[in-house]
């Protein structure tokens, strides 16, 4: 069933299932329809429906979805009953930020070791985890079969890193490196560009103006 | 023209402006190809080639792309030939990493002012900025045209704070709270959410162990 489903629908699901999550957190009501999510989300209601559809049938039609039922089926569609264990190799600007962040885990991720190949970060303690060289990196994702790291380093050693993440056994990478990085087959990457992002912006802007 | 070509064709052209840019920064040729540049990218020559059609003929058959008129075009394209000034709210973790970002400004950013409610980090340092009152957001915007702002602040003060900078002038907001803001037509908004990117990757993960 898996291949079936373009890559596009499986990218929307996070954003349904953190809609929901906040619908479940901050608000009273205990059903939710595709239009309200659409409203939201500025996607529209079949689409959402379009989507869903792939995976089941969540819904009813007139009652609509019931929030924290979708939730749980969102969540295990995208294997999110256990939070992964998450190696970040970096411990620049970036690096703390991420390890600082503290919503990494109510959403089925956690970082639990952190490497930079600096010796002067070496040691150092970050939000409660201590920088590790890369020395130990290997050992590290082979025992404890991590699936998924963060990347974020220099773009000169982004590449060099990713080889060493898949070769070890990482399978998911997010990269901050402002590269586009060669991965063998089966190997899952996304990227973090915040000038990417803004450049995207830019190009409607002047005309405005 | 600008409405003629679909988004996801100028979601598109900043990345190509990165890997030309790194092309010219790193290698001696002067030359690409539509090919070439597919391959680094996983996108398809043929992909490249319509993509860049819609604003011109940029190539020559056999010849290929010169690099550095390619990177000049995209940049005009784009709206790059000036560094745009870009407001940043929040001074937490995400926002000292974003202001100790040294890759904005080669690619057309800068990150001149940073703002943030908390007074114990109003007056405090970041990078050769100073960190200020909200109460200041508005005559600066406004005096200084600022379009473009970056946001790093909670999801609880996200929409109201989106809301304020649109009020006043912002037509571009990139935002690293983890909500769906809703802003008028005419505005511009990016996300960076680290999670939505990981749970991206992790359905394709489980069913490979």
């Amino acid at each position: 069933m898996t291949n079936e489903i373009p890559d596009i629908v499986i990218g929307r699901l996070p954003i349904y299932l953190r809609a929901l999550t906040r619908m479940a957190t901050t608000g009273d009501q205990i059903t939710t329809s595709s239009h309200e999510l659409g409203e939201q989300l500025g996607i529209s209601s079949a689409q959402i429906r379009k989507d869903l559809s792939h995976f089941g049938e969540f819904g009813k039609q007139g009652t609509g979805y019931h929030i924290n039922y979708l939730i749980d089926q969102l969540s295990q569609i995208l294997h999110l009953e256990r939070a992964w264990p998450v190696v970040l190799v970096g411990a620049g600007h970036i690096g703390h930020a991420l390890a600082n962040y503290s919503g990494f885990r109510p959403r089925g991720f956690s970082i639990n070791w952190i490497f930079d190949n600096d010796p002067d970060k070496v040691g150092q303690a970050v939000n409660g985890l201590t920088v590790q060289g890369m020395g130990k990196l290997k050992g590290l994702i082979k025992q404890e079969k991590v699936r998924v790291a963060i990347l974020a380093v220099p773009v000169s050693a982004a590449q060099k890193t990713a080889d060493m993440l898949i070769e070890y056994g990482i399978k998911a990478i997010l990269s901050y490196a402002p590269i586009n990085l060669t991965v063998p087959e089966g190997i899952h990457v996304r990227y973090s560009d915040p000038v990417i992002q803004l450049q995207q912006m830019t190009f409607y802007l002047e005309s405005e103006e």
